[in-house]
């Protein structure tokens, strides 16, 4: 019994819905292969070069896993093969990927005995290790696919919503940024009169992406109060909200806790313009960088075979 | 030239949506004549018992017509007869309904020279005299209709929702909050982590409308920074949703700034059963009230001759 799956990245928070909605990619995605083995166990190996913890209980995937094994009390266990192409501390789910990626694929390999809803609880225990805090909101993505609003974490009450298609630029400037850290340095306490910005902002953006209003998704894509504290650890994101706007992108910002930055756009051309845009703007700085042209993968984490 | 219009009551904020959601409801709604005189000046005449001002410029309605009255540079001037249905003070819109229902009738009478949002900002005017700040979450979906999210107030951004047919049940009680103090006893800064709540719920109430899921529309209807400190100036308001919640009701919570209280729900029974046990609440209180079973208006203000 084996099985293989590619496990996507997403976004996260989209600019004003911190916390709450996410976006499963096309690109990158990481592949994790999946075997029952007759003696009980999780040995993890990895085909790729980030040195990721192969001890099961550091393991995102084989925390992950073994939340699964618990859940069934499974007697046997599983060899896993993964191969990371998503950068661990990128800001576009890497550590969701693995998390999502594994409890499909047992789920699958198992005669599906969970549902969505519980796949995505046992990943969060995964990405608990991550971030030291339980969310979903690259999770839900991955395992739901598409665009996924989390309206109520502790309940796991997901939803799915219907995105217009959009392309999706991408830059990861290399230098790192602790999720831990980027959430510590958030207020604890903010303005009402921002908070009634941000929730303006999210009804828009839902609005946008359910009535296929363009215009209306780039006018909300504004966050008031994760952005203006977080974007200073990010080296060029300044400029290149700027260039990419004026080069055409409906808006963006920070995917996730950083640092990769995301800008949403309409056409294949301008999604190429803001790529051009953001490898300007790093090269210049001299910080190296990878970029990526994707769209919303609405199928999420896949079975390839 | 003159003309007659019903200007609808509406609810603003639906808990979760303070100051970004507004919907206008069937009943109650006041009537409004508007005819040119060749002098110019406002005269303004009631035909109901409210005593409200018939001086313009104290007028929430000579206001608002009086803005139209400048932009234009109208040289003559009008007669106005107002017979006000909606309580003033009853937190259903009262003065929304005469603002916005005089510039739209204004706007009729003269060939329409302005589009709604200029008539948003005209109305604004004159409900500035009334709660001392600018908002449009009950003017907006008077001259919009139905179910309407203003997601900028600077730039009027007002996007119109489409929403299922639901039922709406107000009460009433009549006691006296004034919407400048209930604006002046909320917190100035609130917990980041709350304002999540809130927007993820935001999010989820404009999802369960636009794709029509009741269920999501009840979950969403939970407001953790306006209601907790406005619902203490309501008496009964706890038994008053429990029971409602009890008996059926999707959700609801405190109308606008209060002190009306609005549930809904999905068939004219429940609808009734809920009003029942406003009733019930407020009898026992002894506290005068009057209450409504109404639905979303998606016309708006009308012309009625």
């Amino acid at each position: 019994m084996m099985i293989t799956v590619s496990s996507p990245a997403s976004l996260s928070n989209l600019c004003c819905g911190f916390d709450i909605l996410g976006m499963a990619l096309n690109e990158p995605f990481d592949t994790i292969q999946l075997a029952v083995k007759d003696e009980p166990g999780i040995v993890i190996r990895h085909t790729d070069n980030y040195q990721l913890p192969v001890n099961a209980k550091e393991n995102i995937a084989g925390v992950a896993l073994q939340a699964i094994i618990d859940a069934m009390d499974f007697k046997k266990g599983f060899n896993v093969v993964i191969n990371k192409q998503i950068k661990p501390g990128s800001g576009i789910g890497s550590s969701a990927a693995s998390a999502a990626g594994i409890v499909v694929a047992a789920n699958e390999l198992l005669g599906k005995p969970f549902s969505k809803k519980q796949l995505v609880s046992f990943a969060m225990e995964g990405e608990v290790i991550a971030s030291g805090s339980r969310h979903a909101d690259n999770i839900a993505p991955c395992i739901y696919g598409g665009l996924v609003l989390i309206r109520d974490t502790a309940s796991l009450d997901i939803i799915q919503l219907d995105a217009p298609e959009l392309f999706v630029t991408i830059v990861h400037p290399q230098i790192e940024i602790k999720t831990s850290y980027a959430r510590s340095i958030l207020p604890k306490e903010i303005p009402l009169k921002s908070a009634v910005i941000q929730w303006a902002n999210v009804a828009g953006l839902v609005t946008g992406f359910l009535q296929k209003d363009y215009g209306l998704i780039g006018r909300s894509l504004e966050d008031v109060i994760i952005e203006p504290v977080r974007s200073k650890l990010i080296p060029g994101f300044d400029e290149v909200k700027q260039k990419c706007l004026a080069a055409g992108a409906l808006g963006g910002g920070i995917s996730g806790s950083g640092p990769s930055l995301f800008m949403l756009s309409t056409s294949a051309m301008v999604a190429t313009e803001i790529e051009n845009c953001m490898k300007a703007v790093y090269e210049k700085l001299g910080i190296e960088h990878k970029t990526y042209i994707t769209g919303i993968n609405n199928e999420g984490i896949k079975i390839i075979s």
